[in-house]
């Protein structure tokens, strides 16, 4: 049986965001069964920039909708973001070197097969629905994320 | 044997408690045993608002047992927080979806039979006395953690 | 076979890395193995203050390099840093009840003998060579972290 890693993707800053795909997409390169679940601010990674349906939205979730980021280019830096200065640093060094951007990361991983989740009251309550994010999010609850981290042999909160 | 889950509380923040306490209290309902050990910030959360015995404190304890959130709703978020103004936004959005607070869910974990250990080092160093946290922790040292997150199946550091 | 314990070490902060290293401490005196795996912000723990060769730094990673703390006690803390006054407030509370500094526990943890490795990618992006790291330093690839984190009885992200 193939091992499997369960990532449980909360904080939505580019930099952890960053680590977490290249070790998704290195370990479906390693044939393991990769699993994330995005919570919180871990869901703006996910967002296409499509609105949803405004209508069903209250004028908070509306508010907050645009304030967040839509999407991984948006998403900032965990540290040393300076308005995004520090982050147009970070990638103008990843791109002397070659590396990829976070949105290729983020295909690498959608390509490979790895599973993507989305927590079913982190949705509710920021009132971001499946039709924002990317096709492949499957929305569940805490339980089904507990049962496949159980079955999982790394697990860690990113 | 039943399954188990063990959490590190590291941070304090409002968010990643909401996060942390969801899973405790989802596990415990699957029937896994629960283990939340605090440490440094974490320790915050389980403020009574009792202040301990201030005289057996230094000036720098009694200081920063002032600056610092006495409790789960003094809490702040780990992004967006915006002194206070973002948190105010997000309880406003959890109710609007009829969520409970944090503090519903710290008391949901405390019924539920959730073990609430303290990190003994980090509370001799902020000067936290055990009468300032709920009566359920108990104080332990790091080896004592790690033993039983030896034996648990889920480990995080939040 | 002895038990194992994994540390990812992505975030670089005083009171993170604090936590780490007493787990690490903790952790080789109950005869566990333990490793250390340092990206992005967390290789700064490991700097010890050499330039490295200049020549071959483009002139971001020149300037990412100064702006950037130069080893353990150089590091911010997570939270209440204020520029660095909620860190010597930390500092002297840990003093007051004898607790050694940051980089005594890093010092511990090498001559226990834990295991440290730095990311290469994340090495390659911010232009930190070698050289730059405390000697015990082995660079590897995320495929090695993720080959010993499976063996790994304990991994945290932190």
């Amino acid at each position: 049986m193939s091992k499997k890693l369960n990532l449980l993707m909360f904080s939505g800053d580019y930099d952890k965001a960053l680590a977490a795909l290249i070790l998704a997409n290195t370990a479906r390169d390693m044939d393991m069964e990769v699993t994330m679940f995005f919570a919180f601010w871990g869901l703006f990674l996910l967002r296409t920039g499509e609105n949803g349906n405004t209508e069903e939205k209250s004028p908070y979730e509306k508010l907050f909708g645009m304030m967040t980021p839509k999407g991984p280019e948006e998403l900032p830096l965990s540290k040393m973001n300076f308005s995004g200065l520090g982050k147009k640093m970070l990638i103008d060094m990843m791109e002397e070197d070659g590396a990829p951007r976070l949105i290729n990361f983020l295909n690498g991983a959608r390509k490979r097969g790895v599973n993507f989740y989305g927590c079913k009251l982190s949705m509710e309550i920021m009132g971001i629905s499946k039709e924002e994010l990317i096709p492949e999010v499957e929305v569940i609850e805490a339980k089904e994320y507990l049962k496949d981290a159980l079955e999982s042999d790394i697990q860690l909160f990113i």
